[in-house]
């Protein structure tokens, strides 16, 4: 692939951009200390991540009209907190934790590899997270996005077509001027199908140490391959 | 008004951040010398912006659904070719003039401006120009917003309420959270009646020497008034 082909990068970001779990986790635990619960906050994160692709199903398939990932969270969330045990929390508390997605951490390549990156692309992301999800991320960790893209702004969680093809018409550009960024081949399958690039970045340690992250078929291909966010943008001459 | 209670600053663009009109000349320009057409560029810059108000209206009337403004500035711009007498571009070449407001500057204190307030709150277009336009626009010119909100993200042309109320929902903030900062006070003030609060800067050379820039009645209040983007930032302790 001609770097020169492409005008847009479009970034999945949970677990590519940033690492969710960790930072759950140690979202949780500063909750839990503070109000003296006992939780497995590994379990919690992970439990609470399980429930995401069930929650959009239900919109993606039509059960439900629109409903932003913030809103799905939190009703996840409310159901965990009954599963673990948790009682007694306030709205305004269970929002505080609820709003531990808005305060995810990068991988530490992430923030060095998109300045570069920049330079020459417009970056945009294609995230299903909400669009005050992804500023608030942003601004506290330093993401230097040109806009905040995806499913809000699409109205149709990926991997769903309208999710891809939207962001691209969005930004002007036909779909293989757009090349997707993610450490999941399913995410990077369906935005081919629409026409997309795709840039395959692994995060192995996404689900944890010693637990074994999305792994590509073989025979997927995808346009470029990378361990990083700096290594892709010597990929992409940038 | 306290600049604590304010989380995000949310920009009308043209007029605004940056000098539409003086670019447009600049541009039309360098398009009818390399074409050798006999045009007063500075008369079409404002007959092609004469047209935006009535464009954006059937939109906002309901007689027309939904279109971005680049396809409106294109209809605009084929009705003015016709009526300046100029024939026998090709549509690429149309399409190339059109992407004259892509490439708009900003006044010349407004990156400085914008990059301390930055720090500080934030920055989100909500301006009637589509997305691809306010990025390629900020990508050219350096403008360091936080995302492009406004009428594509809200599928509503300002001073339709929905612009407003949906940009502020889009950042997950209720409207006073907001200030709604814009050279013109018909915009301001249909911000207000939304609940924003408001920041009037002045642009007086936004419609050329010697021509009178829109001027709010004496009796219209605003939250905050500064002469540039510097001094906003100097009022909001940024």
């Amino acid at each position: 692939m001609d770097p020169a082909s492409i005008s847009a990068l479009t970034f999945d970001v949970f677990g590519t951009v940033v690492d969710w779990r960790s930072s759950i986790i140690r979202e949780g635990q500063a909750f839990g200390n503070s109000r003296k619960l006992s939780v497995d906050w590994a379990k919690f994160a992970d439990a609470w991540r399980g429930l995401y692709q069930p929650a959009m199903e239900e919109v993606r398939s039509g059960r439900r009209p629109w409903v932003r990932l913030d809103d799905l969270h939190r009703e996840s969330l409310v159901r965990l907190l009954r599963d673990f045990g948790v009682a007694g929390l306030s709205p305004a508390e269970i929002d505080d934790l609820n709003r531990a997605w808005h305060r995810l951490d990068p991988w530490p390549d992430a923030v060095t590899g998109l300045t570069r990156l920049k330079r020459r692309y417009v970056l945009a992301t294609l995230s299903n997270g909400n669009i005050a999800l992804m500023v608030n991320m942003a601004k506290r960790a330093g993401l230097p996005w040109d806009t905040i893209l995806g499913a809000e702004v699409a109205r149709a969680y990926k991997p769903t077509p309208e999710a891809y093809l939207r962001s691209a018409e969005a930004l002007g550009l036909r779909p293989e001027q757009c090349l997707m960024v993610a450490a999941h081949p399913g995410d990077l399958a369906a935005a081919a199908r629409c026409g997309l690039r795709t840039a395959y970045v692994p995060r192995p340690l996404e689900h944890g140490p010693g637990r074994s992250a999305d792994e590509p078929d073989t025979a997927q291909p995808f346009d470029v391959v990378a361990g990083d966010f700096v290594e892709l943008a010597e990929r992409l001459e940038c």
